[in-house]
C-alpha cells in the first residue's frame, strides 16, 4: 500500500468515490476549502446533487446483493486489513485532520485511534453479536431461529467537527454486518474523510463504501432515498430532527446524535489538581468544538473553595498552549471557520448582555505568526445561571460558564432542566454522590472524575432527548440498527 | 380478585381507565360496538379528545418517578401477579374477546395464551435482559458502566383484529423495565382490553398502565405528546406511516408493525395433508384478518399436482365450520364489523375484474339462527398473478389467491417484488428448498411447513419495511426500544 | 394444593422421594433429629444406602427421556406452579425451617425467599439463556448453529445450615433446563427439604425430582454413578474436594461450593451507625453458620477510632436477641447441634490459646425457659493476628475476631493470603477505597457497606479457590454446567 | 519482524521458552523426532522434568500480576500484533507442520487458517464477551455488578496431531482474558509450535506466554501445580481422565477432550457425488488422525444402493493421491509415527479376526521416492457391525468401517451405544431426517452433509462424556473457564 503525499499545499477539487472509482460531482458549484490555522484556501469542495446521490445510493445498492452474502470469515477478513491500513497512516491521517480542521495533532491523533477503535470493535460485532438465536421444542417438534439480516444500504450523514471519526461510529459496524454505505460529510471539513478513501480504495469491493460531498438540498434526499434503508448522522439538533422527520416520512430507519451543553459538578470533595485538569482538556479540546464539551462547571461549596476553584482554572487556562494545530505541543487550536468563531463572539456578547461576568476574555485573541488564523482565545464567564441562554444553548466554542449550586440536588436539577441531554460529569471522591450523580442526571454519558465521557468502541455512545433521537446509539449500539431480525420457524414432515 | 361476571349482554358506556381509576372521558361523542356475530349493539366507546390524552399522559408521567425505581425483585412481583389474574379469567376474556371480535372461541383462546405469553417473557427479560454491562480498566484506573434505563411514558396504539393480544406485545416489556404506559386500543373491539383492566386494576400502582379510548385525531396528538418518550403502534401499513411521521417531527422514538399480503409456496415434494390442513387454519383462523394471514398459495408443481393440491384445498374449506364464535367446534366466525364484511366483498368483484377466477364464492354467506351477524363464506380465487391488486393489497378477509409458479425462485421474487413484506412461508420436506426460501424471501417471519409463523413472545416478531417501521419489532425485541443506554464512565483518585 | 399441617412435635422417620413416590430406605440405620431450640428429638432420618442411590438414579435417569423433550412454553409452565406453591406456603416452610435448623424465623423468611428467587431467576434461564445460537455463512452455503441441550441426570448434595435455600441454588435451573435431579440433603436438618417435598410432590412428573437421605459412603456413589452427568455441592472445603476427585475419576462434571472464613474491612470514613449494625447481622444471622458470614473485622484506623467502632459493635451486640427461633423478635437462635456448639466452644478455647483476647464470651450462655437448647452466646475476640487459627479456619459459629491494620493494602494482603476465597466486604464513603477493594481482593463475593453479600438469583454466587471449586457457581451460573453445547454444521445440496 | 528460516534439515535439540527467552530444559533426556514422510531424524526433544515445568510455572505466575491488568485497549493490541505475524508466516508454518507432522501441506495450511481464526475469535472475547454485568436497584439503593476477572496462570497440555492448532484453541482466549500461559506439545511433533513461539517471541511480554517439551510424568505435576488454576487438555480419553483426576485431586479447573470413533450415515436420498468426495476427505485427511474423522459409515438403503455408494467410494479412495505431504497435490501423507503405523496395522488385523471382510488393504503401501516414510495406506472393511472393536474403539488412522442400517433410528442407537461421543454426520436431502439426527444423536458436533464438523473459532468445539471431560469446550466456550465471575454488591451511605 503506496501510502499518499500529505500534507498538501492543496487538495484541488474533491471528488466523490463511488463504486470503487473516484469522480467527478454533477454539480457545477464548489465551495471553497480552509486551513483554519492559517486562513488559507487548500482546495474546494463540490456542492453535489440529487444526481451524485443516486449514482451513490445505485452503486451501493448493488454492492449489496453480493457483500450481503460474503462468507463470515471472509467478511471478517475486510475488516482486519481496513484496521492495518489505518495504524500504517494513522499520522498522516492526523495531519490531514489537523490541517482541515484547525485542532491540535494531539487532539487528531486521539479521532484517529477512536477511528480504528471502531474497527476494531466491528471484529467483535461480526464474530460475536451478529449471532442469531436457535431454540428447539417452541411448541411440539417445531423450532425457532432468529437471523440477525442486513439491510441494503445506510446512509451516514456526519458533522465537521470529528472528520474521520464520526463516519466511523458507524461505517465499520454496517460494512461487518453485511450493509453497504453512502457516507456524506460535511463541506467545512471534507479533506480528512476524503484522504481516508484514498487510502482505502481498494480495501472493500465497488459500491461496498462511498463517499460524497452534497449540497445541503441533497441530503435529504438521500435520507429519504428509496433504496436507502436508514440513516445514522451527527450534527446540531435542529437537523437532526429534520432528517428524522426526511427519514420517518419515508418509512427509513434513523439515528441522530445531536447538540449539548453540558455540565461539570465540582463537589466540595474533588480532588482539585487533578479536576482542574481534567476540566481544561475537556474544554478547550477541540477547540470546545465537541458535543462531549464541558460547557458549565457547577462548583458546589462555600465561597472560599469556589474562588479556589476559579482561581486555579483560571491560571491553567492561561497557560493553555494555543497555536497552529500542526505544530507540536500545542493545546488548542483555531475555531474551524471565520465564522463560527464570529458565532461564538456573538454569544459571549450575549452573554454578557444577560448578566453574566467576564473572567476571561478570548475575543481579541492572537496567535504569533499566525495572522489570518480562525483563533479565539479561551474565554470563562462567571454568575451564569442556569436559565441563562449561555447555560442552555450550545456554544461549541472555547467558553465556559462557572456556576454555582447549593449542593448536588440543585445541580442534578439543573442538568435535568436543561435542553440538551447529552452528557454530564461529576468530581467526588465520595461514592454516594457519585451514584446519585450518575442515576439521576438525564443524559446518555456521565463521567465520574472524567472530563470527556467518551465511551469506547465496544459500548453505545449518545445522548438522550434531542441529543440523541432513535432508539439506538451510534457505536456497538448499531448493531440492532443495521439488521434486522428475521424469524424462522421450522417443522418437518 | 373477584371475577367479573361476562359475557354481558350490554357493556354500557365504557369509560377511561387512567391514574387507577375509571373516569369518563372529556368527549360527548360515542361510537356503538357491537357482538358482530349477532350484528347487535352491546355498548358504546367514547372518542375521546385531546384532555383524556393528557390526563392520562400526565398521570403516567408522574407514576413513572417512583416505578422506575421499584427495586428490581419487587417489580419482578407485579409480572406475576399480572400472569397469574390472567391465567385466572383466561376463559373469561376470550369469551369477551369472541364476543367483540366474533372470532371462533378457540381463535380467542390461543389470543389469550399469547397475551399471557408476553408476560411470561417479560420476567426474563427483567432477570436477564435488564442487565447493564460492566467492563474494568477500558483504560488505566478507568471502569465503564452501561446501564440499560427506562425513558418514561410509552404509548401503545393497537388494531382491532387482536384486541388483547397486540396491546400485550408492549406492556409487559414496557412496565417490567420500569416505564408507564398510555394503551389507546381499537375503538371497534375496545371492550376484552377494558375487560382485562377491569380484572387488572389494581395490580399496579396508578398511573403506571393506563387505558384510553380516542377519536383518531387525538392519536396523533399522543403519539407527539411533550411527556412521551415514544410509541408502538400496531396496524395498517399507512396509518404506520403517519404516526411515524408524527413521532418523528416530535422526537419520539417510534416502531410501527403494518399490514400485510402475504404468501405461501407449495412444492412439490410438500406432504399434503398436513400442508391443506394448516393452510386452511392460516387462512381462515380470525376469518383472514390478521397480518400472519396467507393471501397467495403459490403452487409449484405440474397440472396434476395444482389439481390434487387444489381439490384438497376446496374440499377442507368447504368443510369448514362457519358460525358464532362463542358456539364450540366452530372454526371461522364473521367479519368485525359490516363495512369490513362490504370492503372484502368489493375486493373479490375486483379481483374478478382483473380476471381472477372463482373457486368457491363466500359473497352471499349465511349462517344459520344468525341472520344478523357480519358472516363472510370462504373464497378462493385462481388464475391470480403477483401483480393483480388481490395478490398486492392486503384484503384482510377470507379470500385466497390460488397462483402457481415454475420454479421456487420464481415465488421467491414474487414475494420479494409485493408491496409488502411481512410474513411468508414454504411447504417442503427438503433442506436445500427450505434454506433457500428462508435465506432469500424478504420479509420478518419464515415458516418452513408452517401455516402461521407466529414468534413465541421471547422472540421478536414483525415484518421488514412498511409492514415493520422502525428498527425494533415487538415483543422481546423491544428491550432497546423501552431502555436506553447510559454510559457511567468512572475513574477514582 | 391441600397445605400440610406444621410444626408437627414429631416428623416420625423421614422417606426418600423416587420416582413420584415416598419410599422407605433400603437402609435400616436412622438418625435422630432435634429442634434444636428446644434440644428435643423430632424425627429421624434414614441413612440410605447404594440400593437407594440406584433406585433415585435409575427414576432420574428414565424421566429424564420425555422431561428433556418437553415443549419450551409447557416446561415453563412447571416453573410456574413451583412458585406459586412455595409462595402459598412459604410461611409454614420457614417455620420447619427455624424448626429443625434453630435459625430466628426472620432468617428463615429471608432463606424461603431466596429459594422461591430462584425459581424465579430459573424462568428468565428457560426463556432467554436456553437459547442457542445460530449464524448463516460460515463458509460458502454454511450455516452453523449451537443448541444447548439438557445432558441428562444431575445430583445436588447441600448443607445443613441453609436446608431449602441451598438445594434450590441447582434445582430450578437443571430442570428448567431439562434435566433431571436427585438431591440429598444433609441428614442433620432433612426435614425442611422433605416437607417442601411434600407439597410440591406432584408438580413435576414422577423422576425428575428426587430426593433422598443418605449415608455418607453413599454419597461419593451417588458422585460417581454411571447414569449421573454432574453434581453440584455446597459443604465443607474438605467434603467439596474429596468429592470432585471422586466425580473426577469417573469423569462427571462437577462444581462445590466450600468453606469460608470471611473478612470486612472498616476504613476510617465509614459511617458507624450503618456499618455496626450491618455487621452484626452479618456475624450474628443464622448464628453464624454461613459461608457469607463476617469472621474477621479488620479496623483501619487510629485507637480513637478502634475503640468507638469496638465499643458500638460489641453494645449492639449485647442488645442481640438471642432465643428460641419460632419466637418473633428473636435475633439469633442456638447452634444446629450440640456437637457444632461444642467444637465452637473448643475454637474460642484455642483462639484464646494463641493470643486472642476475650471482649465478649459466649460460652456459658443460657437462654431462659429453653434450658436444653444448644445456645451459644456471641462471642468477641480482639488483638487477632491474620495468621492465628481463629482467623484462617473457618468457624461458623457467633465468634467474631476484631483485627486492625494500618491501611486498606495490608488488610487486602491478609485477605489474599487466607485459605478461603469466599467473601469480603469493606465499609466507606470512599469511592477510590471501595474499587481497589472489589478488584484486589480475592475472593468470589464482594461487599461495598454490605455485611453479606449474597447475590440475587439471577448472578452468580460463589467462592474462589476452595471455597468455590469448578468453573461454574451456583444461581444463573450453571447454564453451562446444567447443558452442553452442541454444534450442529449443515450445508444443504 | 524477521521470518525465521524453514523448513530445515535439523532443528536440534529444542528448547524451552521460558520467561521470554530460550532455555535448556533441566533434563538431560532427549527423545528424537521424526520428518515421517522422509522417516529420518530432524531434531531432539528434551523430556523435560518438574524443574522445568516450576521455571515456567513461576514466569507466568509473576506475568500474571502485571499483564492481568494491561488495560483492554492494550491488550487488544497484542491480538492484533500476533495475528500478524502468524498471516505473514503462515506458509512457513505450514511446511514446518508438514514436517514433523507427516500431513499434507494443503492439510496444514488448514490447520494454520484455524489457528488464526482462534485469535481473531479472541478479540471478540476480549471486546464482547469478557464483559461483566451491571444491575441498579437490586435492592433499595443497591446495585450489583458481576466482573469477569482473570484467574491466574493456565496449563494447555496438546495432541501431535494438530501441532500449532490445537494449542491455538486454548491460548489467545487464555490471554486475551488476562491470563497467562504454559503450554506442553506432544514430544512427538513439538517443532511446529516452537517454530511459532520463535516467531512471536517478543510479542507478549515476558512470561505471559511460555512452552515447554516434558516428559510424561511431569505433566501430571504440572496440571496439579500450586500455582496453576486450570488445565485444558486434548489427547486421549485414557489420559484425558487420569489428568482430570489429578486436576480435581488438587481443587483446579479442567477440560479435556478426549478420543473419538465418529459415524457417518448415508441415507438413502443423499446426493451420492458430493457425499462420497467428502466423506473421503473427511477419512483420509490428517491420514485419519484427528478426532473429527469418520470412522465409520452406515449406509442406509437396500443393497443396490449400498453396492453403488461403496464402489463409488473405493474408486475415489483408490485415486486419493498419497505421498510425501510437502509434494502440492498430495492428498494424505504417511502416520506421523512408525509405531503409529504398526498399531493401526494391527487394528486391521484384529477387525479381521473379528469378521469384517477387506475391501481395500492398505498394510503393504509404499510410495516411491520415500522408502523409510511411515505410509500406510487407505483401507476399508465392510460387515463390521457396532459392536465390534474395530467399530468402538478409536483407530486414528486412514481405516474406515462400512457398515449398513436399516434405518436411521437404527443408525442413530448405535452412534448412541458408543464408547464416544464426539461427532456425527448425515448425508440426505431430508429436512426431517436432519433435524431428527442433530437432536437425537449423542454427540458434540454434528454435521449435515458435512464430512468434517469443525466448529469456527467463534463457537464451542468438542465432544459429549469421554470426548469431552468438564463442562467447557475449546475456542469461544472458554471464556467462563479462563475467568471467573465477581460479585460485587455496593450500596452507598
Amino acid at each position: 500500500m503506496a501510502t499518499l503525499d500529505v500534507p498538501r499545499k492543496n487538495y484541488g477539487k474533491l471528488r466523490q468515490f463511488i463504486n470503487g472509482k473516484w469522480v467527478e460531482s454533477h454539480s457545477p458549484n464548489y465551495a471553497p476549502l480552509y486551513d483554519p490555522g492559517l486562513g488559507s484556501i487548500i482546495g474546494e469542495v463540490p456542492l453535489g446533487t440529487k444526481d451524485d446521490v443516486d449514482e451513490a445510493v445505485n452503486a451501493a445498492y448493488e454492492a449489496f446483493k453480493s457483500w450481503s452474502k460474503v462468507p463470515i470469515p471472509d467478511r471478517l477478513q475486510y475488516l482486519f486489513k481496513l484496521k492495518q491500513i489505518l495504524e500504517d497512516n494513522k499520522e498522516l491521517i492526523a495531519r490531514v485532520n489537523t490541517q482541515n480542521h484547525g485542532k491540535s495533532i494531539g487532539d487528531s491523533r486521539g479521532d484517529i485511534r477512536r477511528s480504528i477503535e471502531n474497527v476494531e470493535s466491528s471484529i467483535a460485532v461480526l464474530l460475536s453479536l451478529s449471532k442469531g438465536e436457535y431454540q428447539r421444542e417452541i411448541a411440539s417438534e417445531i423450532d425457532e431461529v432468529m437471523a440477525r439480516e442486513p439491510l441494503g444500504v445506510f446512509a451516514a450523514v456526519t458533522p465537521y467537527n470529528f472528520p474521520v471519526m464520526i463516519p466511523f461510529w458507524f461505517i465499520p459496524y454496517a460494512i461487518a454486518l453485511g450493509d453497504t454505505v453512502v457516507v456524506k460529510v460535511s463541506p467545512v471539513t471534507p479533506i480528512p474523510m476524503t484522504y481516508v478513501m484514498e487510502l482505502i480504495a481498494e480495501v472493500f469491493p465497488p459500491g461496498v463504501l462511498n463517499l460524497v460531498h452534497l449540497d445541503n438540498s441533497a441530503v435529504e434526499y438521500l435520507v429519504s432515498h428509496d433504496k436507502i434503508e436508514g440513516t445514522g448522522f451527527v450534527g446540531t439538533s435542529s437537523i437532526a430532527m429534520k432528517l428524522y422527520s426526511a427519514a420517518a416520512a419515508s418509512g427509513k430507519r434513523y439515528i441522530g446524535g445531536g447538540g449539548a451543553a453540558n455540565y461539570a459538578v465540582v463537589m466540595p470533595d474533588a480532588e482539585l489538581g487533578n479536576t482542574v485538569e481534567t476540566l481544561v482538556h475537556s474544554k478547550y479540546g477541540n477547540a470546545g468544538q465537541r458535543c462531549l464539551a464541558i460547557q458549565n462547571i457547577v462548583v458546589v461549596g462555600d465561597d472560599n473553595y469556589y474562588n479556589k476553584f476559579k482561581n486555579s482554572f483560571v491560571e491553567r487556562t492561561k497557560a493553555l498552549k494555543v497555536g497552529y494545530g500542526l505544530n507540536e505541543g500545542v493545546e488548542m487550536g483555531p475555531m474551524t471557520t471565520d465564522q463560527y468563531r464570529r458565532n461564538v463572539m456573538k454569544k459571549i456578547d450575549d452573554a454578557l448582555n444577560e448578566g453574566a461576568k467576564l473572567v476571561l476574555d478570548g475575543r481579541n485573541f492572537t496567535v504569533n505568526g499566525y495572522p489570518s488564523g480562525f483563533y479565539l482565545g479561551p474565554t470563562i464567564l462567571e454568575d451564569v445561571s442556569p436559565t441563562m441562554a449561555t447555560a442552555r444553548e450550545e456554544i461549541f466554542g472555547p467558553v465556559v460558564n462557572l456556576m454555582r449550586a447549593k449542593e448536588l440536588d440543585e445541580a442534578v436539577s439543573w442538568i435535568n432542566a436543561g435542553k440538551y441531554h447529552h452528557s454530564a460529569v461529576i468530581f467526588t471522591q465520595n461514592g454516594k454522590w457519585a451514584r446519585t450523580f450518575s442515576n439521576e442526571v438525564r443524559v446518555g454519558n456521565v463521567g465520574v472524575n472524567i472530563g470527556v465521557a467518551a465511551p469506547v468502541g465496544w459500548f453505545p455512545f449518545g445522548g438522550k432527548g434531542i441529543s440523541g433521537l432513535g432508539s439506538h446509539h451510534p457505536q456497538i449500539d448499531t448493531v440492532d440498527f443495521f439488521t434486522d431480525r428475521k424469524i424462522i420457524i421450522t417443522r418437518w414432515y
